[in-house]
């Protein structure tokens, strides 16, 4: 049984009154939240009073606007992870492919479904590089692949034309390929990476982002699903009305708006990005792998340290969480995640980090 | 097919501008939002960088306080209508027994869980009263069974020891009595009418409750299901975690504590139940079933007036908005439901249907 635990729960299971924490467990912007999201929610307080629009028309229509795309091939759900639980549902897959180490919640989503997981390994030995023939030798017997790009936690980026590749076969199995792209807004030059595009006219493909990421709201919850009209419009009658709350309405269509928070939090992210990579690589002991959002996998495998849970007890001395990675499939108790934060905090990391390994 | 729309969704298709409209369509508690949920709402702004607690535990443990079970006895959900589509699909239900008229998501629920609606209808001629013995036949091919209690739109209060007679029947045949009281709250003596006590040791049992309808905060979402705790450990593995977003949780917890509040939306309820139901009944050609909770259902039966659609119409221009019932599987177009609000208000939608219909 794997372990269901995510990053982020710091403020949960630690006295966090015992020492101010930096939590480098979850993978938010670093920048906070939007200028104008504090005055957006405080002045819907009073409309708690009323139901959310119950499917989210509004936001959905700014949301089609900013991505250059119609209202009809957007749905928005509660967190991007209620399209994780109801597409397997939706599609009645009877097997899905996972491919590993990524995100546990597939896993679970398809096991409650009642569908099977068919598991296709990336290797530690190939930097975690997806492989490709594999997934088209199983696509014949199973229904639905679960795609994270950029994958969580590796960092690992599958390029369009290798996706592309995939989908003629996927269309002639009738599989449903879900392109989960929640980090991509991190990554750069993610407009030409993106399959957002490509998926509006194509029924092989779904595209999952996540608002409350770049935007850093994920308390309130809001991810969006992109794909071929009647594909969503088929989708969509397995959402329940009012699942957006009316905040995440609110806030979402406000974010849309900010172009200067997108603006500065890639610059930013380009920068500490390669800062923290660059100063970890150094750390004696410490394998890191190249990354593309704004999160870091991280390999013990040379250190005397033992393993990351260790590790993680002896950072959080030094005031500092990571995200140990023993409960990802296809890691080991040497893994760790770090989120890339601001440049204060991931300079405290890397010393932290040189003192513990030292 | 039927029409999905609910209501209390004037602010969104109406041009609120034109005039100051009473939205009787929507049954929220008239007292407004409980005195604390405003400064806690403020002060957790700041926390929506961090993601809610991923299964609510906190939240949990203040309700199973509240209603004084185990924490192992309860789940919460985006809104009680979580649960109205979980339910069916966690128990693979083939076939639910739905009592119309009723909440119309129920249906809808059972059809996109690949499940068949078994209809069993309470008749106008006989108050729509529940047909508990054309129930039991049924119950042998059946696997679920919701049961609004109260009813909406009907009023309709079935007393314990009447369902109680169905569970013995239940238990033998696997069947699981879904009782939906999220307006419990709004009746008179509901601690000796509501089956949450009695479904925490019963299998055959579920009990679902809202927080947003008594604590008027439809727009944040949250409700709860109650049952025995081997059952709700079984469904707690269809939900996905962080369904209720972190000023939900924060909110819930805190109106839990506002005892204040409570007394006095109970004491305006009954008050004003009484007020309007006896001047309703007093307009000409209106019959009006008698009320439990904070709605009241009205039959335009032997008016001149035309359908109910034709009464909102003109009931606009008054600026008062009505739930046109003829959408409800069992109900026509002569059907319409007001919500109870406060003394100015319901005398205001008194003078307008007298002067509409008079």
């Amino acid at each position: 049984m794997i372990n269901r635990a995510h990053g982020g729960n710091a403020q949960f299971f630690l006295d966090t009154n015992a020492l101010k924490l930096i939590d480098f467990s979850v993978n938010i912007n670093p920048l906070g939240l939007p200028r104008k999201v504090k005055e957006i929610i405080s002045e819907n307080i009073d409309n708690l009073l009323c139901y959310p629009e119950p499917e989210s028309a509004y936001l959905k229509k700014d949301l089609a606007d900013f991505y250059n795309i119609s209202h009809r091939n957007l749905l928005a759900g509660n967190g991007s992870i209620e399209f994780i639980h109801m597409v397997p549902r939706a599609l009645k897959a009877k097997r899905a492919l996972i491919i590993t180490p990524t995100f546990s919640e597939y896993e679970f989503a398809v096991k409650a479904n009642g569908a099977r997981p068919v598991f296709v390994q990336s290797l530690e030995s190939n930097n975690f590089k997806i492989n490709i023939s594999r997934i088209k030798k199983l696509i014949p017997g199973i229904n639905l692949i679960f795609l994270c790009n950029p994958n969580n936690p590796t960092g690992m980026l599958v390029p369009p034309e290798e996706i592309l590749a995939l989908t003629g076969l996927c269309k002639r199995y009738g599989v449903v390929l879900l392109i989960d792209e929640v980090f991509i807004d991190f990554v750069e030059s993610s407009e030409k990476l993106t399959l957002l595009g490509e998926s509006i006219r194509n029924k092989s493909l779904l595209v999952l982002r996540s608002l409350t990421k770049f935007f850093a709201l994920p308390g309130l919850r809001l991810g969006c699903l992109i794909g071929q009209r009647d594909l969503i419009g088929k989708l969509a009658r397995f959402q329940y009305p009012w699942n957006v709350n009316a905040l995440a309405q609110a806030a979402g269509r406000e974010v849309l708006k900010d172009r200067d928070y997108m603006r500065n939090s890639k610059e930013f992210m380009f920068k500490e990005r390669r800062y923290l990579f660059d100063n970890l690589k150094r750390i004696r002991g410490l394998k890191v792998y190249p990354p593309s959002a704004n999160f870091i996998l991280c390999n013990l495998k040379d250190a005397d340290a033992g393993n990351a849970r260790i590790l993680a007890k002896k950072l959080i001395k030094h005031g500092i969480i990571i995200r140990n990675c023993d409960n990802f499939r296809g890691l080991n108790d040497k893994f760790f995640r770090v989120a890339i934060k601001s440049r204060k905090e991931n300079v405290r990391l890397v010393s932290s980090l040189r003192k513990v390994l030292g």
